[in-house]
């Protein structure tokens, strides 16, 4: 049954561009519907971001940075927006060390995703780091954060607090207790 | 460290709206910075919305459905967003009946999150739907779906060919695998 759906593709009529910003832009498209009417789409076109569980014997890193679009500290694994061009694996090398001084021995690819799949078209790639060698973080200038190594039972405890809560950290701990569980990522 | 914050809040100096869609707004917020500087955020308010994880048996229910942003078709859970003022259970229990025409017996909060935390404020909840019950299904008037209920094994693979690659579909799948093998959600 899920391969009969290419009627349903949605056909643009007309793209209005609304707004274009430092990091998102917006547009607003015209659709044709498969039922022959025609519906709007609101889209948020983003660059990317990469992210890392970085694994330091039974901890992992993460930041506590605020928040504005909640208007709330959140704790989270580093990561940050892909740079024009950036290779997602650079990027998390990059912000893995920017954020909190570490540099990864070993980064391989854990898992990919689109954050919000009805208006946005951010993908983010999220990396295991393991093997961690310390040197300097040095964050972006308007980038102002704490960095900390929590066990699992803390990061579990934190997501009950809601002081984890977005879905890359809630993501990569779920990833973290499958690799505990069957030592496989 | 995680506790020593306070003065990385971001306080808004001033907020310009941009954009009132149908289901998302923008605006640009400037803020002052903690070392005195100003910036600006960019940031996408969203109503929220509810996704489900629904096992019958050994399978989970998923939908087909065109996804605009990435120009492609995406496997996803059953999901959609809040109405004003929506219980976002009641919104889970709503769209699964909307979408795949099972009402569940039980169903129970498994996770909630921020999709994207660093541009907007949406958050996703998910819940675990079990004992579902055949029904019918009624999609929103400008929705197209095909429903199916695949096994674990489907859903990795899915994962793999990226025809799942959404941020609740992908952690939903951890989600049921830790749920597989410890039979804890």
């Amino acid at each position: 049954m899920l391969e009969k759906t290419e009627q349903y593709r949605e056909v643009t009529v007309k793209t209005e561009p609304i707004f274009q910003g430092k990091i998102i832009s917006l547009q607003v498209d015209t659709i044709q519907l498969p039922n022959g009417g025609t519906a709007t789409r609101e889209i948020v076109r983003h660059p990317g971001a990469a992210a890392v569980l970085a694994l330091i014997g039974d901890k992992m890193l993460v930041v506590e940075q605020y928040r504005k679009p909640m208007e709330k500290f959140q704790i989270e694994i580093p990561a940050g927006k892909l740079d024009a061009g950036e290779d997602p694996m650079a990027a998390a090398a990059r912000e893995l060390e920017e954020e909190t001084g570490y540099k990864a021995g070993k980064l391989r690819p854990l898992s990919a995703f689109y954050t919000s799949p009805g208006f946005a078209d951010e993908k983010l790639y999220v990396y295991l780091a393991e093997d961690l060698v310390k040197g300097e973080s040095a964050p972006d200038e308007d980038e102002f954060l704490a960095v900390e190594a929590i066990t699992f039972e803390q990061a579990q405890q934190y997501i009950r607090e809601e002081r984890i809560s977005d879905a890359k950290t809630v993501l990569a701990v779920y990833a973290w207790q499958v690799y505990r569980l069957t030592g496989e990522i």
